[in-house]
């Protein structure tokens, strides 16, 4: 085994899936405040909730895709989970060679400015695993946390 | 509404249930570096993945329990997200008095010398979430990594 060239950095999300019922929004809400951050994809709307260095995401469907298929299978729930990394590029250089089943062979566009990619879940053995490098302006844990 | 006299202060950590399938734990080890934390429980044996101020929680099966059956129903994958709370026992009483469903009423001991609740998965619209209190001696996020 040669060196590693890159190294996982922290817990960047945790994400849950879930349709039109506004439980799990008003709990965050509730317990953590309002989100930090709201994006348009194409078939979910994702929000953040942000936790020191870290964020609780949401993949709300509101139409056919990912999420939607998601809860077809599974209903709502934990959708992944997505650990920060220094070098995404260099990840992914080096899992494509150690043979780990990629869904994304390179990164492309997160929200917030980010890069990401997944694993395939049979990498971990079931679980979808998302790897975000944050931008340079992000690379900073935030200081200030919006709230009164 | 009168003002909350606790509040979330972190992602504490996020919980993969798995059987023997030794898959998981060794991506995690690859990934992340070797378990910092392991615990027996009833039915379950706890590992600790450190990431900065949170975990990678795994639950494996090794006997009959809630993570068995968790098995059994859904197959492996990830299990439950713990929100770090400044005090737990304020919460649960701010809880119970907004009638939000619990699974534990009271706080218990968990891992890793933590006082912790499950609430009921519907509380979340169907995610499984328990909060976490640190002890004092753990309050502070840990500064040293291990890796070199």
């Amino acid at each position: 085994m040669t060196a590693k060239t890159w190294r996982v950095t922290g817990l960047h999300h945790v994400a849950i899936a879930h349709g039109k019922d506004p439980v799990c929004e008003n709990a965050l809400t509730s317990f953590i405040g309002p989100a930090d951050h709201t994006e348009e994809a194409p078939g979910f709307i994702e929000r953040m909730y942000e936790l020191g260095p870290s964020y609780v995401q949401t993949l709300e469907a509101d139409g056919e895709g990912v999420v939607q298929r998601f809860l077809d299978n599974r209903g709502p729930g934990l959708h992944h989970v997505a650990l920060e990394v220094d070098v995404i590029d260099a990840a992914l250089v080096d899992l494509r060679e150690r043979g780990v089943p990629l869904i994304d062979d390179e990164a492309r566009e997160g929200g917030m400015g980010t890069r990401i990619a997944f694993l395939h879940p049979s990498a971990f053995g079931g679980v979808l695993v998302e790897l975000v490098e944050r931008t340079p302006a992000q690379a900073e844990p935030p200081s200030g946390e919006g709230e009164g």
